[in-house]
């Protein structure tokens, strides 16, 4: 059985067929003047900023050439190349799924300024410009808060030795939570006590859910951002019944709204596939 | 009297004339390399998804050369062919009773990875380009929860044994539903209740509202999608009033918002329709 | 002192002047092959189909040459008289009165497919090829449910004595209301109670207007399409003062959301008066 | 001390520098044979009827020529001065004040058709071509509600001697105003006891805003228009603030949404303002 | 250790590197007939108007050829040079944050109207008219309302005392806040009473977070305009953490919605920085 630990969700895109540029950024490596991002250290590690923004290609994308459409690709590639030392980006194509987007990215950096030159930068390529931006997410990771090894040991181990054992997730989603105030009038251990029970019947899902989790208040209108990958969508439905059946679902006042589900491709792939028209 | 149990709403659409194509992927079913979805049995499986979508047809498309709107059709058709081995398609026009839209898609695939190339591939066809997506619902279809054989035998049996005796449904409906936290935080027991009280004064509807549920939770914004077909508008009015006049209805945070009512319709009918012009 | 009852609303339209049209349709009855819809009754039947959609114009269509803009009321006009078999259409200008709409359409028809088929075609025209919809009820007519000569025998000799003694109207409104599930989950008993509360201060209005009811619930996202004609505003806005006082009120989810105000013109007015442009 | 009543809001449009307009149709009232609106009058006359709508230039109106933009307000005037023996017209420019809008019309006339008959041909000038309406709230002007001689004898002497003694306004607000269900079911008395005690602490801001009221319910999707004009932006927060800090605020369920703030000018000075383009 | 008090937040845009422009307009000061306006004082007296506004460059600006789009920022830096007796403007960057905006700006002014005048001025630029304005909130500085030296004495020290200390401020926020009726009909020394519950736990973020406050009740459609400036995103959610712990938040009917993050950058990189196209 393979183990993946909940933390080490980074190997997920890696697996993906469709394309080979992910791997590519994450394994050639060359001890450039410029070293790539450390993937696998960047999606476990706390302060790390987590950008997640959808978007729709405007009709009038398709009346370019499709000459000037298929040069699209390498356009966007070359943007993400130049800025392979300070952010990771992940790739989602959600046309199929969504009213509201056509592709969501996730963009990882320590430092939100290069996040927002890169997103610039990629607006500003042909693909990019015929791209309307539909939501945007800014958020944090930070360590655990609340299901520590020393405030709640047992449930930690848990969730530490917890293991996906599914195969490569296929499909991810992007779920932001509002609570409302009296969620955060709580005391610490009120709280502690309600996360205690909404990870207890959620363990058993982590088996063929990964989950990431972004820290949000102040920086957007949503306190967090949940991140999860899958190769199982019934496994992924149950786990989120389980969630809503849990107290602290009552203190939500935002769960979704937009809930984004899209199957997990390199940017060169979402970018070629969406530049396709008869 | 003709007896279709609630579970067999598949030949609804075959009944329906203005169109061959949906008796044509139903029924030739060749022995070719690549063999049809048995339409009848993806549509009373368990594990299904469900996907629901709506679009508006822009302007623009209509300045299109007459002869350019006439071959739309068949390019869609095509691309239907293309994966009758994967997803089937069904087609409802909703211009005229909708704002939001012109005509809905239901699309029914083992694997939502088939919907969304199917969905894709749709959208890059001249008509596809010019349908701006105006909802998109997931779903995935379950056995059913509460009123089964063993918890509630009674209501399962008169369940099973309602039959559809109406004439060939002519309208569907496409209903989201969403509940509050205090109904997932109900026991089972307790929500079992609830549902038998909505069942109840709804059982003498079957005869003339066909009915069908996927299961959202987490997968969009919504708990459920409810699928309805009838040949009798009134009828479907009363059985919703009925479901407004059972306590579950006081749980509800969303029901509807869309309710999306179409004539059902043959995809190219559909097409075919949007494609006039004077 | 004229005398109209409640029910007789159809005859408002014919004595609105700056159009000919609707009078000849309700007026000539030639015995052709296919009768006109009887306005009077389709009026007043139970079991009717009501469609309200509402339309703004694009700016483009003023872009159109004035000689194009002036064929389009004849254009439409055809659309109509094709359907004269099948349809009655009410036509409001909503131009100076609302932000969303620069016209209405009522459509009462049997057979809510005739009403799509009729809507379709009209979009199909030059003119409404160039309106965007903008909302769109669905309702349908019913016999009076609670104020019955049984149940309220005062109420209902009162309600079916008033009598609209008024100037021809002039103004429509057209009013969706939802209510709450704690009104759905009320006893008829207790329905009926706050029905004749809201019925008894409102009986005085009848005089100077007009009142009509359509049932939407499961058909879209309202309960109540309440629809209104009247020469007095002044009236019309202490008759929904007496409304908002009555106990009734607090069940209300949507009233309004739109509230759409138009006058009372002919198809043909509304048309042409919307293809002007210096 | 100028002295100017609240009712006599008229004359502050007079004082407005940048624009000649309003004071020549106020003025030079010539024994024409349509004689102007009477605008003294119809500002403190109750049943006037009172429009309100807000607009948005489109960005293409900046690709006419700058000679066809130039004749814009000469356009707009001459259907000023077509209905001038209906309506009258005062316009605010909220461009740099609010997203929605970059002006906002304010029409009186005794009859809403007038109304209704001028802002079609207004929208049939090649700026009101360019100009998409965002909003349009309509209400109606009574005569003292609550605050009566007979009801609230000394509350009424406060408001009738209260005396604006401002400089000539230079800013309006049009903020909706709606109330629920609770409040419409409060008896006459208990509505009367809550005015008054939002009428005292508001008397002393009546030295710097003026304030004008028109009803609503069921013209609109709104109980209340609330209008003002102020030099003194400081004092109507402080105003507002007054008003938000009695029990009737609690009563509210909408309170602005929107706020429009606009600059008084004339309808002159408005249009060739947003007519520039460098 | 640098000290810079919670009023003087005026230097930490000319901190910022990427553009010159800021620092010349507040350096240069020539003894010009219209002397600018004095950045420190504005930023800190009480009475002073506050515009926030938020922009999306249209996609068709990025068809204008590459000569038009450079010059672009120079014309709207002659803008900001006519209003530099009257106006301050400070701009941020937002692409790549939000989906609501591309930029934002901050515009100060002793009078509304001259702030109106500039905005109106800038959107007739080239720059100006390819951007769509999105958002657009008005306020007025106040001094302290409720911890001032006699009603909370500890507290207005430790507030007075607090020193921002950490580098110069890359981000900025803009948040508003409305609350609700209840929160209102407090009285003031209840208010009192929670405004020093949210100050004490925020005293300690002063050193890394500045804050400025605008006061927007009747002037928009909310009660204030929350500003901040800070170099440390965690610190900032932090922050904003201990504000949603506190009794104070369950009154918030409005709490961001949008929350505007942006880079801090001069008006010349914003406009160059958007001006880019491949």
């Amino acid at each position: 059985m393979k183990k993946i630990t909940l933390a080490l969700m980074s190997a997920g895109l890696l697996l993906v067929n469709g394309g080979v540029f992910a791997q590519q950024t994450a394994m050639e490596q060359k001890p450039a003047m410029a070293a790539n991002v450390d993937r696998a250290k960047i999606l476990t590690a706390p302060g790390v900023f987590g950008n997640f923004s959808t978007y729709k290609v405007r009709p009038d994308y398709y009346k370019l050439s499709s000459a000037e459409r298929k040069g699209a690709a390498a356009e966007v590639l070359a943007v993400v190349e130049k800025y392979k030392d300070k952010v990771i980006v992940d790739a989602y194509l959600t046309r199929g799924f969504e009213a509201g987007s056509d592709f969501l990215l996730r963009v990882h950096a320590y430092d939100m300024a290069a996040t927002q030159a890169f997103l610039v930068d990629f607006r500003a390529t042909r693909f990019g410009m015929y791209a309307d931006v539909t939501e945007n997410l800014v958020g944090i990771t930070k360590a655990l808060n609340y299901i520590t090894k020393d405030k709640s040991p047992e449930l930690n181990a848990g969730l530490t030795s917890a293991a996906y054992s599914g195969e490569a997730p296929r499909y991810a989603f992007m779920i932001p939570v509002k609570k409302n105030a009296e969620w955060w009038n709580l005391t610490d251990a009120q709280r502690l006590k309600e996360i205690e029970t909404h990870t207890l019947p959620t363990l058993g899902n982590l088996v063929n859910v990964k989950r990431k989790l972004y820290h949000s208040t102040g920086l957007d209108d949503t306190d967090f951002i949940t991140y999860f990958e899958t190769a199982d969508l019934g496994a992924f439905n149950n786990l989120m019944l389980a969630l809503a059946k849990v107290p602290e679902n009552k203190y939500h006042v935002r769960w979704g709204s937009p809930t984004v589900m899209g199957t997990i491709q390199t940017f060169e792939s979402v970018v070629k596939t969406l530049s396709m028209a008869n």
